[in-house]
């Protein structure tokens, strides 16, 4: 699921290369497990989905993160778009979601 | 497809009422249009969808919305959020969209 890992000479995650993948068949909740894992490690992931049961997995994901995150006092935004991608010499147009996040200020 | 759309005694939109309905059979180029035209007028829009088809269209809209307001200097990010709604008595579970937007530095 989690793609291109690698760890930098410090042993953090390389900056470039946290693409999540989400498959139709996907567990939402393991997903959201993975980007929640990335989020606590690094500022930024890219989560990836091709056709319209990934892209639904991949935001129930989104949001059931954002629960698991929320004792760690880190919440995330994202941006969508499409990605034109060669897979096996076909053409085929996924969404990307860049998430970045952030430490929203604690509430009193 | 744009609910409780409601103007201020200036002609504004009213900020807290901007939810943008997306169901599995809407054009995700005609949502995309109702969320760039929500965003040149207001700050902040919300889209929400339940099930796969509606969340594929919404994520859809949002990635083309995001091209509809390129030339405009806007951008949005947007937060993922689970909502339980009472539909004629029946419980679901909404996926809604915060959307914020903004405008990035114009590059060089």
């Amino acid at each position: 699921m989690l793609e291109n890992t690698a760890l930098d000479n410090n042993g953090h995650l390389n900056e470039t290369s946290r693409i999540i993948k989400v498959a139709s068949q996907s567990r939402s909740t393991a997903v959201a497990g993975a980007i929640a894992g990335v989020l606590r490690a690094a500022p930024k992931a890219e989560v990836q989905a091709i056709g319209a049961g990934a892209v639904n997995q991949a935001v129930k994901a989104l949001a059931i993160a954002r629960q698991y995150l929320k004792d760690d006092g880190i919440d995330f935004f994202c941006v969508p778009q499409f990605i034109d991608l060669d897979i096996n010499g076909n053409e085929r147009t996924a969404v990307r979601f860049c998430v970045e996040a952030y430490r929203p200020p604690k509430s009193m």
